[in-house]
């Protein structure tokens, strides 16, 4: 049997899942690319670190050089995460003839041109499969599988810890700090949960995502983003009053060469698969002019669902299969598309006020969304106390711009204390 | 730009599908492959026939040597269905040197090996995503992207008709034959339906899948088979109040180096995703030991979805993808595994018995059910009218054998009718 040498750079959570993989499916592993694999070295920052995982020493260096040098190592996989020394270390390999995979979402989303490009000029492969949506194989499926399709659409469930904390306000009733704190104490938050909450993850992954997809840079700037934190339960409540969940979405989308896109929470319709998409699941679904529609679902993250994909990709450079990169990278260098302003997009709304209970409120409001183009779908008025109603509003689909100004003058009226949320509604049309 | 010469063989539904893909999405084919693909030669019965596309006459042949002898064609696609002559013009095309992608389940289910064998020696690729879940890319996913995997389960909704004919049943409360007869005039299920409705259609499927994901040949008759004809209202009913749906589900499975085979109704929980797969989607799901859960959703049939998996096969080609057809078919020649006897499954069970009104009825059943240990989980008794009641047990999981054993023995009782129903439930562990 042939050998082949690698070296792992980063030997935490997803490095240690890699190592798992390469031993527990050894067999399976080398009859699918007929070499034997060896991890010959492990850029690391400690070595006399203590890990979860049984790996010899004397491999484990704190020296890229000692990678950089090895003629004999041939891919360099690398999962340090962040972007500096990462986007160094793998240019520096690339340099030197390496083949080179990744899991590194931010490298990719910030630095990834510069990256494709030099793995063209130096005719190595790059792969980065475990970049988004850890071992869902959405990257392959934009790259190869769906190779004979225009994709107008993407939608994707692809931040586990929002997901998480929106299940469990869901289904057990919890408000968002409560399930906050139990996505930390899990595990599945950090301490610092803003990237996740806020909607950072879910734009990087929109990015490589929409980027591969519609074949075109991302300015990271360009994407729209909006967290949870403003999602009360209230909110999840009427949401399963009119027969939807809430979910925090990326949305990418082209239509007449021009791009949508948006992170944000939204309302999903209870009967469409990515509603039960549940805990920490990803989902991401795809529409294709020929293909239609179609959804990936697995787990989002982890070290051994990770670590699949990256090694699934290991697998492929061994195998020769040498169209996804260079192609990729190609697609991803040639056009740069408008991306319309958030106010230009459209989409159906649900919006909660609350109102003084007087006569006229009704009219009074509904006229606003009238003169400003915005057409109600259905209406639902609640007490709150003695003074004050809750009105939430069902719109059908209105221009983004349209709903602001609406909102804006609306929040002028004597009669409406405040806007308590508003919220798009995602029907995968 | 390059140009390489392709035939189709058919023009049926799929090849116009083919077609009009090639043509639409000219662009994004030329960019994605590095080729402009000409379509030289079409193989059809009858060149007279009126079709929905609009191709060029004198293409159209009666002959398939005009297509063996043109050492111009570089690929054949095979879009005609059945066995013969279809395996024998894929090997002819391959003797000649072609490469062949084909969207034919049965050939690939009855005589797979064989032009796997042919395609190895004759040193050409050989791709079929077409063939299982239409555009759905189950076979690049187990293929390509699960190679660091040990495939442990897949469980598919892998028949449009036979779900379109469910979900009617489940959301509109028809009758098995009102949702055949719909299901026929929309054509979703054929004339003589069977093929679909008596599961042979997901078989041959199963088949297909089972044999990548296993590393294994699989004899069709070893493949355990239940159509879907016995479902009651009343059975769609019962598993609404209990939380679940039904749906006809193919399920592979490997323990101990043995797999389970077999394709019949189940009832799956409502909370997980594979519940809102509806109408004529299919849904695949597959548990690998590193990635976890995985499930892929989209359109199983149709023209453009499954023309999107065989141009998506044509362009893989032509990327000159070398790993697919030839590993697999490796894969899939060396070893033979032991398949279980249904009997020996185990799952839980939904067992719905008509008995009469009388005290003691159901501690009797309940201790035949102790005496073969299959313990319950839960009961539920209606009474039908004066005379007769509707016993519904839920059981844990339960070996296959032991639960025939006490159906048997419960026949015999005095107090019981008739056995309405007995459906397994799978809960995706």
């Amino acid at each position: 049997m042939k050998k082949v040498r690698i070296a792992l750079l980063g030997l935490g959570n997803i490095g240690q899942g890699v190592w798992r993989i390469l031993n527990t499916n050894r067999n399976e592993i080398t009859m699918n690319c007929g070499y034997e694999i060896e991890v010959a070295r492990v850029l690391v920052r400690d070595r006399n670190k203590i890990r979860g995982v049984q790996i010899p020493k004397e491999i484990l260096t704190t020296d890229i050089n000692d990678i950089f040098n090895d003629s004999g190592i041939k891919i360099v996989v690398e999962l340090m995460g962040g972007t500096e020394p990462a986007r160094e270390y793998m240019l520096g390999a690339m340099r030197r003839k390496k083949h080179v995979v990744t899991a590194n979402k931010l490298v990719l989303a910030t630095r990834g041109e510069e990256l494709f490009k030099a793995a063209d000029e130096e005719g190595v492969l790059f792969y980065y499969e475990a970049s988004v949506g850890g071992g869902i194989p959405i990257i392959r499926e934009i790259n190869e599988s769906l190779t004979a399709n225009r994709i107008e659409k993407l939608v994707g469930i692809i931040n586990g810890t929002t997901n998480y904390i929106l299940t469990k306000m869901t289904h057990e009733g919890m408000d968002f700090n409560e399930a906050l704190k139990e996505a930390q104490q899990k595990g599945y938050a950090e301490a610092d949960p803003s990237s996740d909450v806020e909607g950072y993850d879910a734009v990087y992954k929109l990015a490589i995502m929409s980027s591969l997809s519609f074949g075109t840079k991302i300015d990271l700037s360009s994407i729209y983003r909006e967290g949870i934190g403003n999602i009360k339960t209230v909110d999840i409540d009427y949401a399963k009053r009119f027969g939807y969940v809430i979910k925090l979405l990326a949305i990418g989308k082209e239509t007449d060469n021009e791009l949508e896109l948006r992170v944000h929470p939204a309302m999903v319709p209870k009967t469409h698969p990515i509603a039960n998409v549940n805990d920490s699941f990803n989902a991401i679904f795809v529409k294709g002019n020929a293909v239609g529609d179609l959804m990936l679902y697995g787990r989002g993250a982890g070290d051994l669902p990770t670590g699949s994909a990256v090694v699934g990709d290991i697998i492929s450079i061994l195998r020769n299969n040498v169209d996804l990169s260079n192609l990729s990278s190609q697609k991803n260098g040639t056009v740069t598309k408008k991306v319309r302003n958030a106010s230009e997009s459209s989409s159906e709304y649900y919006i909660r006020l609350d109102v003084k209970d007087r006569p006229g409120v009704l009219g009074e409001i509904a006229a606003v969304f009238g003169k400003h183009d915005v057409s109600i779908f259905s209406v639902s008025q609640d007490v709150k106390n003695k003074h004050n109603v809750s009105l939430v509003f069902i719109t059908h689909e209105a221009l983004e711009g349209n709903v602001a100004e609406s909102i804006k003058e609306i929040g002028t009226l004597d009669r409406v204390n405040n806007l308590e949320n508003i919220i798009r509604i995602e029907n995968f049309n």
